[in-house]
Order: structure tokens, then C-alpha cells, then sequence
């Protein structure tokens, strides 16, 4: 083995060394009033208690599935360990990520009292400790394990198999993160919005609102740590599979002579993920803003930033680590071809975040026309949402079957792998640029729930507004690269059990292709029952709250009774009656909710997914 | 050529002969009151403008695909034929189907002033014009053109070659009659539903409501013409994509010696479709209802004895026309085989439709369960609704994959084609118990409109619970249906094609997997779309004249004022405010804006459809 794995780990270490450094930056600031501290502290508890709970369940699924492995693969029971490390890596950073994010939300929002440019660095270096611990702890896992295993087994295949439970570790912990958090999240959401915006006419975030703590920890435990289990799974998928893949070249005439031992396929994907983590450091020090500027352009700058570096760096890193030309069955490969392979997954993923954010930006053409066909009611605005999220798929699908059919004809199904991994390899500060989103959402929260002067409130809006957008590009990008790792990894599996074809004509075939294309419709139905079942319960206690807690009663009436009219003009008495409810409503009761029920239900969905492959197998 | 093919043409010609007996029960019944024939002729000119506009479109469609048919296929020139014949058989049975239904939904609400049977009656007689004339014109048409192209084509090949222009000239009108018909009836759903009801509080079928009878065009539209449209394409899309495949047995030692000339399992399909008529003929004198009864019992006798028929007469067909054993490839297949194919495709239909029935029956859980979540508000019902929407294509999804698996295994792709047919031969009483419900569901509009006594209502009611249910099953009996048909017409391609094997592992195969599992996202994103905009505009209309004509604003408030009290309670005043307002409300430009909204929509999806696969070709 060459000693240049090792720089594999040592770039890990140096993410999660910048991710530390990050995390002072947040905890240096300062949290603010006492009011808001109190705020954030209930946040905080709400979040981590569905964390303690959610890692409870998946430590059983984790151990059981760990022994399971064990036993199927007495030759290579190795493989167990790496589940074991890939689904303790994938919840470290889930932990990591939402423990600064929970503090960086109350931070943020105390920054935007001085400036908006404070504020930002707050909440994006809040969004970087989960990007760069992501893509950290997925490097020193991965890269740790390689080196070991390397040790531990003679054939390169053998190596691979084993590492390949890491990323069924990181898979299992994101499959349970995404469901429960996005459970916890829409239920509250859905709860508080209801019963308060709708129902008692108050804002989504006003403290009187007994949802609104559970609505914020929902951010934080679907939006990071759900999310941030999402891409580390993505990110180790891509990069696991475009090394299965190429194992193939081995044997390949040219490759020995390219120094390495003939490995240089097998790292480039790592040794790309190690130029993605340099990229994205340096792309963070970009992401700045004027006061009064646009968040989005210093967000932006960042990313292309990163984008520019690793157009160089991996160029550099392709011709050296391959031979400069190879031929397998008579077709010429060249080392440029993967290099354009890679940009093709780089350009291929902001351009989905282009089309992301024209879907959801606020001042572009679809958000506006649902604005425009909600005056006509709620039926009208739903379909109107239904019609442009529909549409919005057509765009990105498109992009990436342009870029599966282009990196295919430049490099093969390797040519595939590694434009997934050259979609993935900036990972760290695409993730931090998402988890931005909920923080500032958060902050925005806490704001208008510490009552905060308009100008904070003005700055931390701008701020979430821009963060909504880049939370759904985070989106679109964890599903363009999705598909793409499922499809490197579907060709690496092929390779593995050593299946040629799959004949869609064979109507065996054509009849899993029909269940296969009916699951997600099952698991979605699943998912958004449990959602609702949820929300049900939520208004209902939200419900209760104001009819039974007497202050909360009171001060929705004289809420309602003043109208549009500023708070300093209440009447003196109405001021006394609103204030007397402060801290009436049992928040904690509406975060127990949403933290059971996400809890109960994420199994079932979780299950499905798992177990579905194994059945029709 | 056999003589048995003379059968096939009489057989359709007895099915419209008895679609025309069914249809002079619906004449010889009377009409109601004055009041009640106004609103039927209102309904009536409204289906029938929409059709005209229809049409008009459609046949420049049909004259453009044509030439352009004429022009590609140099050598078989009567493809053009086919197609126009196809469009035509296809329009007719749409217009013959509607005209009776809107003759049907008014005698139906007046003979439910004496009974439930006789309502029961004439609705389904009704419907069965619609389900006997579909197959009537299909198996009249395509046995026809059969019988005529023989005499053309020396092989067997083009024969069929030319005959599939008649499915792809079904295919051009169902697609538009669907998606147009589509917009129209939700647009006016929407429309009547939200404003009346939601917000003037006024019930759907008000006659206070302009946009009621726009609505209840929409029923014959979208809900008969294009359904019945959509069927007669799945019907002879089956028939056709059997045939094909049934040339390939034609040079298999024991086929010529089965008689027939070899022909048997090209003439199978369509002989198999005669029984069906047979079948579903006797399958209607058994839709009968008690006073007090439940009417479902009725419809699902009559499909049931239907289905009985199938079982036997398909037995005797089947082994009279193949032989007992063959081999292909050193596979044995039997004549048995193919006829417990049929046996699965007719199974699948009828388990498809008691899983329909399911969620949507009245009574059972998931109706329940949505009407449950709705307490807590609207948005718990979208999620609650979403939730069973999605879970509901699980059932149906898995029958039609096991379907698929064992037809494959009894008979080969030959037996899925045939379990296609074995599941539409049945269409006859399949389609007449699914327009039944929309009949229904005018009947108890007329009702309320007319403001019939409360029984008559009550009745109506029951016919238009069960037409609901029926309506959906339909539906699902429709997508069930095309997905085999679609399945057996993709096998017939690739034979024609002479592809062997399309490999999804290929990287292009995959990326054009992904365009195409985008596409329907697509086409539903411009439907909802149109529908969205139409149904804003219909909101608007109605708003404005509940503002602008006084009598109609007047009528409503008293409506609000009395709450509900019964009309016989009510003050002379406001009894004469009400009465005032009669006839009022301007229902023509209700019909008017879904009618222009609906033509000009469908045009974009309609085109995506027929383009895209051209555009990926």
C-alpha cells in the first residue's frame, strides 16, 4: 500500500479540526438576553431529548443488525465493525451538527442585533461545524478503516466488501434520522402553524403559541441532524461505490505503471473527497455580507469558490493518480475523460441548486404564482403547490440523466461513480450553506419569541428567508446525489455478484420494476400518516392549552381585540393581562408529542425500507 | 381465413344492438317535472358544447396524425386508415355514451320519486350504453378492419402492422377526451364546491349555485365520455397487443393442425372479447335493487354472474382454438395455460376493483379515518387524504405484479397479453357499472336542484354513494387495465422491433428510465396546473355574481339568516326573496369558463404525451 492513504484520515482530522474551530466561533458569541437564553435552553433540552431517544432505538437496530452481519459473513465477519463505526460516525456528526446548531440559533439571533454580517458569520459557521464534521468524520472513518483492513486482507476485493458496511452503518442511522426527524418536524410545524396562525390569528413564533419551542427543535432535529445523516450517507455511498467500481482496473494494462500499486482508482475517490475538504475550507472564508446586502450572494460566492478549487485541484489529482490512457475491450479511456467525468457531477449538482432555488426563491416566478392563487383559498393554493413541486422534478431529473449518459460515454460506469463523487466531493460547505437554513430559521424564532426590536427581527427574516431557499437546495442536491450513488452503487453491486445484464423485458423483471416504483408511494403514505396522526394530536393539545390555561385564554383576546394596533398603544390593562400569560403556555408538553410520536412511527416506515429489498430478494 | 372471424364483427353488432335496447328504456322514461327538464336540457347543452369544442380539436388532430401516418408508412398506407377508424370508433362511443347519460340523469332523479329499483334501472341502463357501445365499436371496428385487411396483405405481419393504427387512433382521443374531460369536471368540482359551499354555505348542488351545472357537465365529460374513452383505448390496446403476439405461434408445429389456418391464437383475443360481450349482456338482466336495499349487491351480482360466464365460456374457446401442448425453445406450454392466464388477468380486475371499493367505500376505515382527521381542519384532512391516496396504490400494484409473474409462467409473454384480455373482456359491465356513477350523481343534483321532496333525495343519495365507489373502482379497473395492456403492447413492440433484451443496467436504459418516471410528474404538474387556473377563474365568476346580482345576494342572506330551519318555516318575505332568485344565477358562463379552460389546457399535456416518447425515440 502506498503511504499516500494516510493522507486520507490526516484530511479528516483537519475538517474536523476546523469544524472545532468553528464551533468556538459560535460558542464565543454571546447568547443574549435572559429571556432568550431561556428560550434557547428549552430548544436545546427538546432537541437533545429526541437525539437521547431517537439514538436509543438505533443503538437496538444498530447491535442487532451488527450481530446479524456477523453471522451471514463468517469470512469476512470484519464487515460488522464497519457498520458498527459508519452508523457511529453518521450519529456523531448528527450530535456535533445539532449541538452547535442549538447554539448557534439563540447566538444568531443576538448578533443580528448589532449587524447583519455578525449574524451571518454566526449562523454559517454554525452550518459549517455539521458540513465539515460530515465530511470528517466520513474521511477518518473510512479512510481509518481502509488503512486497517488493508492489513487485515490480501485481495483488494475482500477490503472493499468489508468497507462496504460502512456505508450500510450510515445508511441505516440516515434512513431512521430522516423519517424520525421529519416526522417530529412537519407535526409540529403543521401543529403550530394551525392552531396558531390559523385558529388564534397569532404569529407561528409568538411565545403564546405552546408549539412554537417544538416547531424549533423540529429545525433542528430534522433539518440538521436529519439532513446532516442524509448527505454523510450519500457522501460515504458515493465514495464507496466509485472504489468498488474501481477495483476493476487493477488488472488493467497501464495502471500497475502509474504508480501506487495500481490502487490510483481505488483512492482517487477519497483523495477527491480530501481536495473537496480543502475546497470547501477555503471556500467558507468567502461567505460574508454588506449590511443591507444579500445574504444569498456571500453564500453563493462560497460555494462557487469551492466549486473553482476543486475544477484545479482534481485535475491535478486525476492525471497523476491514473495512466493517461487505458483500453478495456476495446475502448479507449482516458485519464481526462474521468476528470470530465467529475466536473460533469460538480456542474450537474449546482445546477440543480440553480433550479432549487428558482423553485423556491421568494421573489421567482413559482412562489409568487402560489402567493397569487392562494387569494382565490386553501384549495387553490394546495393545488397550485402540488402543480409547481410536481413540475419543479422535471429539471433536475433531466440533469442527471444528461449527466449520467455524458460521464458514461467519457469514462464508463466508473466515468458514473466519480461524478458522483465530484458531486459530492464539496459536500462541506454545500451542507454548511443547508444547515444555515434551519439555524437562521431558529434565530428568527427566538426573536420574535424574545420580542426583539423590528430591525432584528428585519435582519434575522432576511437571513431565514435565504435560509429556506438553501434548506431546499440542500434538499435537491442530498437527492440528485442520491440518485447518482444509487446508481454507482447498483453498477459496484452488479460488479460484486457478478451480474451481467437486467433484462426490463423479462417480466419478472418488469414486475419488481412495478413494486419497486410503488414502495416510495407506500413509505410516503406511511410517513405522512404518521405525520398527521402527530399533528392531530398536537393541535389538540395546542387546542387545550388555550381553553383550559386561563392567562393564555385572556391574552389571545386582547390580542385579538387589538388587532393590528403596536403593543404600546394597548391599554394599560390589556398590557398587564398579555403580559401576566408570559410563559403560561407548557411548551414542553407539545416537545414530548411530537418527540413520541416520531419516535413510535419512524419504525415502521424504517422497517419497510430495510426490509423490502430483502423480501423481494 | 376462417369463417370464425365473421363472428367477431356480429358479435359487435349485437352488443349495439343491445346498447340501443338499453337506451329506449332510458327514452321511454319521463323526464320529470317542467323544472327538472329545464335543468336537464341546461346540463345536456352544456355536455354537448363541450363535446363539439372537443372534437372540433381533435379532428384536426386526427386528419394531421394521419397524413402523417399515410407519409411515414409508404408501404402500409391503410395504417392511416386504421388510425381514423380507431379515432372515430373512439369519438362515437364517447358521444353515444354521454347523450344517453344526460338523458339518463334526469329520468333517473324522477323515477327515484317512485322507487329505488326503477332509479336503479334507468341509471344503469344508462350506463350499460356506455359499456356495450365501447365494446361494440371496438370489436366491431377492429373485426372489420381485420376481416378487410386480410384480403389485402398476403402476411399475417403487415395485417397486423396496419391493424395497430386502429389502437394508436383510440389511444389520440382517449388521451385528450381524459385529460380534457379531466379539467373540465375538476375545474367545476372545485369551483362549485369551494364557493358554494365553503363560503356562501350553500350545498353543492344548489340551484342558487351559477357553477352547479357546470359541475354536473363535468360528471358526463370527464367521468363518461372520458372514461369510456380511456377504456375503449385499453380494450382494443389489449386486444391488438395479443394479437401480435399470437403471430408468433403461426410456424409452432401443432398450430396449423389445430385448424383455423394456424390463426387460433390471433383470433383467440378478439373471440375471447364476444364472450365477454356475451357475458356482460346476461351480466346486466341481474342489476337489481330492493326497496330499502343496498344497490351495491345488484352491481356486483351482475359483475360477478358476468365474471362466472367469462370462466366457462373462455374454457371451451381456448381448447377449441389451440392446441393442447406446444413447445417453443424446449418450454412446454398448454392450451390449459393460456386459459388460467385469462383466469388471472379477470381475477386481478375484479380483486383491483373490491380494493377500490375498499378505500373508497363509505363506510370502511379509510373514509372514516379521513373523515376523522378533518376535525382538527383542513390541512389534517390534505395529509390524511394524501396519506390513503398513497397507500392505496400498494394493493393494486402488488396483484398486478403477481399477475404479470404468473401469467408469465402459465403462458408466457402470449399469457400476460392475455390476462389483459381476460381482464378487459369484461369491459362491457365493467364500464356500465362505472358510469352509472356519474349518472347517479347528476341524478342527485337534478334533485336538489329541482328541489325534490326529501325521499327522492335520500334515494338518489344511495344510488350516488354506491356510483362513487363504482366510479372509483372503475378507475382503478381502468389503471389496472393498462398497465397489462401496456406491458403486452410493449412485448408486441419489441417482437415487432425485434429487440431481444433492453438492459436496465445500461447506463442510457437508466437515464432514459429516469426521464421517463419524470414524465408523468410532469404531465400531472400542467393538468393540476390547468386545473388550477380554471377553477380560480370559475371562483371569480361566482364570486362576481353573488355580487352583482342582487337577487342572488339577497337569497343568500336569507339562506344564512334561517340557518337550518326548513323552508317551510320560513317568513313569506324571505320565502319570496328565495323564489325571487330562481333562475338567476347565469349558469352558461360557469359551463362557458370550464369549457374554453378545459379545450385550451389540454392541448400542452396532450402534446407532451404523444411527443416525448418521439422526442426520446
Amino acid at each position: 500500500m502506498d503511504n499516500i492513504a494516510y493522507l486520507i484520515p490526516v484530511a479528516g482530522i483537519i475538517a474536523l479540526l476546523f469544524a472545532f474551530y468553528k464551533s468556538t466561533i459560535v460558542s464565543r458569541a454571546d447568547a443574549g438576553t435572559d429571556r432568550m437564553k431561556r428560550i434557547a435552553k428549552n430548544i436545546t433540552a427538546g432537541a437533545m431529548a429526541f437525539l437521547k431517544a431517537e439514538y436509543r432505538v438505533l443503538a437496538i437496530v444498530v447491535v442487532a443488525v451488527a450481530a446479524l452481519l456477523a453471522y451471514l459473513y463468517q469470512e469476512t465477519k470484519l464487515i460488522a465493525l464497519s457498520f458498527v463505526v459508519g452508523a457511529i460516525c453518521s450519529a456523531l456528526a448528527g450530535l456535533i451538527g445539532m449541538k452547535v446548531a442549538t447554539k448557534a440559533n439563540v447566538r444568531t439571533a443576538n448578533a443580528a442585533r448589532t449587524g447583519l454580517n455578525k449574524a451571518l458569520d454566526v449562523a454559517f459557521s454554525g452550518g459549517a461545524v455539521m458540513g465539515l464534521g460530515v465530511v470528517g468524520l466520513g474521511t477518518l472513518g473510512l479512510g481509518s478503516l481502509f488503512i486497517f483492513y488493508q492489513g487485515q486482507y490480501k485481495d483488494i476485493e475482500d477490503v472493499l466488501k468489508v468497507l462496504t458496511g460502512f456505508s450500510f452503518g450510515a445508511s441505516s442511522i440516515a434512513l431512521f434520522a430522516r423519517v424520525g426527524g421529519g416526522i417530529y418536524t412537519k407535526a409540529a410545524d403543521v401543529g403550530a402553524d394551525l392552531v396558531g396562525k390559523v385558529e388564534a390569528g397569532i404569529p407561528e413564533d409568538h411565545p403564546l403559541n405552546p408549539a412554537t419551542i417544538a416547531d424549533n427543535v423540529g429545525d433542528n432535529v430534522g433539518d440538521v441532524a436529519g439532513m446532516g445523516a442524509d448527505l454523510f450517507e450519500s457522501y460515504v455511498g458515493s465514495l464507496i461505490g466509485a472504489m468498488v467500481l474501481g477495483t476493476a482496473f487493477i488488472t488493467i494494462p497501464g495502471f500497475k505503471e502509474a504508480g501506487f500499486g495500481g490502487m490510483g482508482p481505488v483512492l482517487l475517490p477519497m483523495l477527491l473527497a480530501c481536495v473537496g475538504i480543502g475546497a470547501s475550507i477555503i471556500g467558507t472564508f468567502f461567505v460574508k455580507v454588506k449590511e443591507g446586502g444579500d445574504p444569498k450572494h456571500g453564500l453563493t460566492k462560497g460555494e462557487l469558490i469551492s466549486a473553482a478549487i476543486m475544477l484545479i485541484g482534481s485535475y491535478f489529482l486525476i492525471t497523476k493518480l491514473l495512466p493517461a490512457e487505458w483500453v478495456i475491450k476495446d475502448v479507449k479511456f482516458t485519464a481526462i475523460g474521468v476528470y470530465f467525468a467529475s466536473l460533469v457531477g460538480l456542474a450537474a449538482g449546482l445546477l440543480i441548486g440553480f433550479i432549487t432555488e428558482y423553485y423556491t426563491g421568494i421573489h421567482k416566478k413559482p412562489v409568487v404564482g402560489i402567493s397569487e392563487q392562494s387569494v382565490t383559498g386553501s384549495a387553490t393554493n394546495i393545488i397550485a403547490g402540488l402543480g409547481v413541486g410536481m413540475r419543479s422534478t422535471a429539471g433536475p431529473v433531466i440533469i442527471i440523466a444528461v449527466a449520467i449518459v455524458a460521464a458514461y460515454q467519457m469514462a464508463g460506469l466508473y466515468g458514473i461513480a466519480i461524478a458522483a463523487v465530484g458531486m459530492l466531493a464539496n459536500t462541506g460547505i454545500q451542507l454548511a450553506v443547508d444547515a444555515y437554513g434551519p439555524i437562521s430559521d431558529n434565530a428568527g424564532g427566538i426573536a420574535e419569541m424574545a420580542q426583539l426590536p423590528p430591525e432584528v427581527r428585519e435582519r434575522t427574516d432576511r437571513l431565514d428567508a435565504v435560509g429556506n431557499t438553501t434548506a431546499a437546495i440542500g434538499k435537491g442536491f442530498a437527492i440528485g446525489s442520491a440518485a447518482l450513488t444509487a446508481l454507482a452503487l447498483f453498477a459496484a453491486f452488479m460488479k460484486s455478484a457478478k451480474i451481467d445484464i437486467i433484462n426490463i423485458s423479462d417480466p419478472t423483471v418488469m414486475a419488481c420494476v412495478f413494486v419497486g416504483a410503488m414502495l416510495p408511494y407506500l413509505f410516503s403514505a406511511m410517513a405522512i400518516e404518521a405525520v398527521g396522526r402527530a399533528a392531530m394530536a398536537m393541535i389538540q393539545e395546542v387546542r387545550r392549552q388555550f381553553r383550559s390555561i386561563p392567562e393564555l385564554g385572556a391574552a389571545l383576546e386582547v390580542m385579538k381585540r387589538n388587532g393590528d394596533k403596536e403593543q404600546e398603544e394597548w391599554s394599560a390593562e390589556d398590557k398587564q393581562t398579555f403580559d401576566a400569560a408570559d410563559g403560561k403556555p407548557e411548551y414542553a408538553k407539545c416537545v414530548e408529542i411530537s418527540t413520541t410520536a416520531a419516535i413510535r412511527e419512524m419504525v415502521k416506515p424504517g422497517l419497510l425500507a430495510i426490509l423490502a429489498p430483502i423480501a423481494v430478494g
